[in-house]
């Protein structure tokens, strides 16, 4: 056999990367078209189609030749520092995917197809008992997945890390104490203070108009939509296909503006860090998204640091009322300013403040938590879930379907992917407050309604490295702090004081 | 090794066509995605991708394990007559890949995908010179491909085997031959006689109320809206992920009512046939189409006998005037049939009549063979092509755009396509006669708008064999003969006899 030099065999390796990158993103596109255009009664077929194509990417990329290469790649020093960090964590990977038996991966993706369909049925009778065996044999796979892939301390350790390399139930218990009481503490202040008028948010404003809307505000954050597109579904998110085609979607309540817009701003967020993502790196760890947490960093900054901000409010008003003359007849930009962000302890996570939304996160911790080490049962998630309801956010739960039956992502077999949502926040004002220092003009800037410079300092400090760095390692390098709640803390004390006369 | 019994190694089989069907699938849902709703700069890697599913199909097809279980499954005796007919196709299919490189498969789909940007290219420049290198490396590919599939007497044999099992050139110049002379002379007494009026036809007719009207009809034909959804294109196509998800596509021209309208019934042909394919055969021969030829028999019934009839104009007349008031007042049924069916010599093959429709076909045909047997160079497509249309069809040929720019087959690589439009047209007129005698309350039902009754039948007689028997088997079994002209002839005949009073 002839010595092969570094260049062919990582451009072998690029090439492998390249074929299975092809079928992983075939795979969402499927999803992608599941979530919008389906018609139902392909909906049975095509989830076997995604298992198809999810097996066979997961075949190729823990074939034996591809272990052999990344080996011997591993020895060569010839590289280039980039070329070595995406030999390093394909190698990561690697080890981690071998741990799991392709079969499992069809098993897996078969059952949550059955239990995302579950799901769907059970909201619409509105009864957890429709879903709780669904979703008890995606739990009994998921603690499997956990003893394939090996944990220390907490099986749930072994999902929290898919989502964020590093995180753990130790660290989140950390985190999630230290927050508690302080927001709690905020909440009560806030309360016993007169509340904020949002009534004009719940009028009849028309579904085009929104839509129209919705696309202008995208435009002006910079959203590409040559490279991109948006769509309804039922559920919001943001899919991408390689850096060239990163896909939103949004719902429209007519009676309640704030929910399509600023879930339109949030998945911005998220699609603005895709399309910045390197396209020569396609396929690669460097191509791809630091963490989940970081990716929550970007939707959440995108949604609250800008679109939640009183400069928003004022730069977007004129439009607003251009668009609705009559909703926005005889209000400020201040009392829309306030009116989107009143606290109110709430049933829904999505509708949530942004103070009161990491109460959502936390109780749906505690109970993954639990379902993964054994000690809570599906069946028991919804007296779980309504106790904590009332002991946090001293809500009432009426039903499932506005309770423990609202999010999706249990039924995708995503546990571990709730606490990045906090996280993100968390890191997001951590971020913003660097931004906000290393560009002394941004806040003229967003006062005027331009967004290029900030998601020019987050292309350059944070989307063009991708996986290059982890989530911490991301934060010490652009913050010059490990990821900390300080920042996000006073931010909302600043914000509140301001809006509620703290 | 324990021996298997069939029934084992029957399921074996299966499972691997299945999986194999799954990828194919998948990679047709990249290509509607790519032609509906597809954002610009995301075509390079969904080029890729599409590539990357077409080589990992086919390498799962050819792989030696798959010819092993078949060789042995073809000397079980203890099968089903219907599953002896799949392993018997799948093995035929199986020889005939295993006759192309994957590496070969992968190439062809990347030429493809650039000639398919460098026509949509060249379209817009309206330069066929801008698109001839590309076709140019196309042709030079599927002479190659005819090469690895063997022929006799002629290598487009080899592509045109793929369209229609058994279609050769000896048979296409002879049908066509035999038909040249009589439909020319036809032409020609229609032409000299007084022109019908089809002005109506270029009135101004709203995009929304087209789009419902056509979802309308759609709708009464019978197709299912749970298994299958319409969309926009920018050329109208059928295609399918398996039974219970068959979409199609349609244009709409303000200007050009005829042009949405009978498109729509040309395409819910096809997606019929596909929606009455056994969905218990998925992937497996007997769940396939018979061929190209049947296809476009479906489509061409559908659009022709029924969409272009007496009966239909006559019976949805009441709604044509509820939905365009204005645009149908003063008109009678009769007009607007004598309207549809206008002969006249044009440029466009899709907007041509059900006569001169041929001519067009005829001259690809021509071009076709010329090409594959290397006696004609893409370069001078265009002499030919415009020489050729002034000599059949009298006229003449302002720009590439309307003349060899017109349609998208050659940039996708299908060569051997084009005859199947004519054969399906012969084929649809004989299964139409066959239907009429055997049902005799046919032509009542159909004037009375009831469509399920013809559907029924060819539910029963044809859509319901999938690949079980070949075009010449379904013909003769259905109509008790091979398939001719005879039917397509003498139907034209009464046809404009009627409308021209000749």
């Amino acid at each position: 056999m002839i010595r092969q030099t570094s260049k062919e065999l990582y451009a072998a390796y690029r090439e492998s990367m390249r074929k299975i990158a092809d079928i992983r993103y075939a795979s969402a596109v499927l999803q992608w078209d599941q979530e919008t255009y389906l018609p139902p009664k392909g909906a049975p077929i095509r989830g076997q189609q995604i298992s198809t194509l999810s097996e066979t990417a997961h075949q190729l990329f823990t074939a034996e030749e591809l272990g052999v290469l990344l080996q011997e790649l591993k020895t060569r020093g010839d590289l280039t520092d980039k070329e070595k960090k995406n030999i390093a964590l394909s190698w990561e990977d690697y080890e981690r995917q071998k741990k799991i038996p392709s079969a499992f991966v069809r098993e897996l993706s078969e059952t949550v197809n059955k239990s995302f369909h579950s799901w769907i049925l059970a909201r619409k009778k509105n009864s957890f008992a429709q879903f709780s065996p669904e979703l008890a044999r995606l739990v009994a796979l998921k603690k499997q997945e956990a003893e394939y892939l090996g944990y220390s301390e907490h099986p749930y350790n072994a999902l929290l890390d898919e989502f964020d390399k590093g995180s753990t139930v130790n660290k989140l218990d950390k985190v999630f104490g230290d927050i508690r009481t302080p927001l709690k503490e905020l909440l009560d202040k806030i309360m016993a203070k007169p509340q904020v008028d949002d009534s004009f948010l719940h009028q009849h404003f028309p579904k085009d108009k929104q839509w129209a809307f919705g696309l202008d505000i995208l435009r002006q954050l910079g959203y590409d939509m040559e490279a991109g597109r948006q769509d309804i579904s039922e559920h919001p998110f943001t899919i991408n296909f390689n850096s060239n085609d990163v896909r939103i979607t949004t719902r429209i309540d007519e009676d309640d503006f704030s929910a399509m817009t600023w879930s339109c701003i949030h998945e911005a967020g998220h699609a603005l860090y895709e399309q910045g993502l390197p396209d020569d790196e396609y396929g690669l760890p460097c191509g791809e998204a630091a963490s989940l947490t970081i990716h929550e960093s970007q939707s959440r900054l995108w949604e609250n640091h800008v679109g939640r901000s009183e400069a928003f409010c004022v730069f977007q008003f004129p439009l607003l009322q251009q668009y609705f003359p009559e909703q926005f007849r005889g209000l400020s930009a201040t009392d829309v300013y306030k009116g989107i962000n009143k606290v109110q302890p709430s049933l829904i996570r999505t509708e949530a403040d942004e103070l009161t939304y990491h109460f959502h996160v936390m109780i749906r911790f505690d109970i993954e938590k639990a379902l993964i080490e054994g000690s809570l049962q599906t069946a028991d998630i919804p007296a779980f879930w309504n106790e904590h309801y009332a002991r946090y956010l001293n809500v009432s739960v009426p039903d499932d379907k506005r309770g423990c039956l609202q999010d999706i992502h249990w039924s995708h077999g995503s546990f571990g992917y709730f606490p990045t949502y906090s996280l993100g926040s968390f890191c997001a004002a951590q971020l913003f407050d660097a931004a906000q220092q290393s560009v002394p003009a941004l806040e003229n800037e967003l006062d005027n309604g331009r967004y290029q410079p900030l998601l020019q300092w987050l292309r350059n400090n944070l989307h063009q490295h991708g996986r290059r760095y982890n989530s911490n390692e991301l934060m010490v390098r652009i913050t010059g702090r490990e990821p900390g709640i300080d920042n996000f803390y006073n931010r909302l004390l600043d914000k509140y004081k301001n809006i509620y006369n703290i």
